[in-house]
């Protein structure tokens, strides 16, 4: 069995962070895919649930045992995995780094399939009210985006080294072009976005690269 | 000045955190009160946004900068004030703590007062579609966590000592309460509910025994 066994999904955002860490610190990793969406969500069935209660991705199994919510794991990483760090050590830097990432995980709920899922088919949304829903949220979100960026930015989130926010930043743009939010007031978030897109780890994070992008998505 | 200052809401669930972990830990702090109501929000005023840019409470002033996301603040009095720890040595049971505490910060969102006003205002849910709305992501929260207690609980969350879980489970029963999502199914999570509140610091922390309390809520 492989030391790192990441069970995730092409396009989930929360994975998206986890390969994006995997990759920046050199960490081997098996990759087991789970669809969300292929017989109802191989998220929901029995075996997968008895590793993840929540039934989401994704979730790391770590010296055999399962570990889930992406910001936990990362921190076990950056805890047991100490080179390449992704926070500093200076304590208010570390705690404004959490922050940021924090606001990224409090928005990925208004975005997440399930909750989508659930306006569309319980509540009984229009597509008009759905977009106003994504614009809302994803767009506040990147309000307070531009403005942290605007005090703590460099040629990355925090500064000019990569650290967690930018794990978490990435994503989430991928996430905002997906759903259509419109980026143009926001050129510094944009900015950073493209820097860390040139990255090997962000590259070979990307969703669009992974063993489980349909073919019409599939990059180089 | 003091050193540690709170801007908080007596019945914000992340505020209700953030005073438990003070409380427990005996760091004393200014409770300064943004009211989320009054004049529309005072999360939303100027003064405010300049030490929040997200506009949400909690926000703590730490040696005269602020950090918000109850999360990040969290860790950062665990990594500065160290006594009375809130986590374990362990970096897996850390792990795992964290998991739990994430779980709840992901279903907020979906309670939070700015979520239930778009609802009401914007998608127009009507009474029943509101409350299938709260009992689909506070139900659910509730089924993972205490098959989560099932596995790691105690006295506790996790075994028989206080943790961050705990601090993360006390304000989510009391949304849960407030919001009539049913808890009869759940005897663990109510158990270690329970046997918190006797206990000092939650009970000085509880959204009903704040300065902001309004009148008619207010206990002894």
């Amino acid at each position: 069995m492989a030391d790192l066994i990441l069970y995730n999904y092409f396009r989930s955002s929360a994975s998206y962070r986890l390969r994006i860490a995997l990759h920046w610190k050199g960490l081997p990793f098996e990759y087991r895919a789970v669809h969300l969406l292929e017989g109802g969500g191989q998220q929901h069935q029995a075996e997968y649930r008895a590793l993840n209660p929540a039934g989401e991705v994704p979730t790391l199994i770590y010296q055999g045992k399962p570990v889930a919510q992406s910001m936990a794991i990362l921190e076990l990483l950056e805890e047991t995995f100490p080179a390449k760090p992704l926070l500093p050590k200076d304590p208010l830097t570390r705690a404004l780094i959490r922050q940021f990432c924090e606001n990224v995980n409090c928005t990925q709920p208004y975005q997440n399939l399930k909750t989508i899922q659930f306006l569309d088919k319980t509540i009984g949304v229009n597509e008009s009210q759905k977009q106003q829903w994504l614009d809302k949220w994803l767009g506040g979100w990147l309000q307070t985006t531009e403005k942290l960026l605007e005090k703590h930015g460099g040629k990355f989130c925090f500064g000019n080294e990569v650290t967690l926010a930018d794990v978490f930043l990435v994503p989430q743009l991928y996430a905002v072009n997906r759903f259509k939010v419109a980026l143009d007031a926001f050129p510094k978030t944009r900015a950073v976005n493209e820097t860390c897109l040139t990255i090997g780890a962000f590259r070979d994070a990307h969703p669009h690269r992974q063993v489980d992008t349909p073919a019409e998505l599939r990059e180089a």
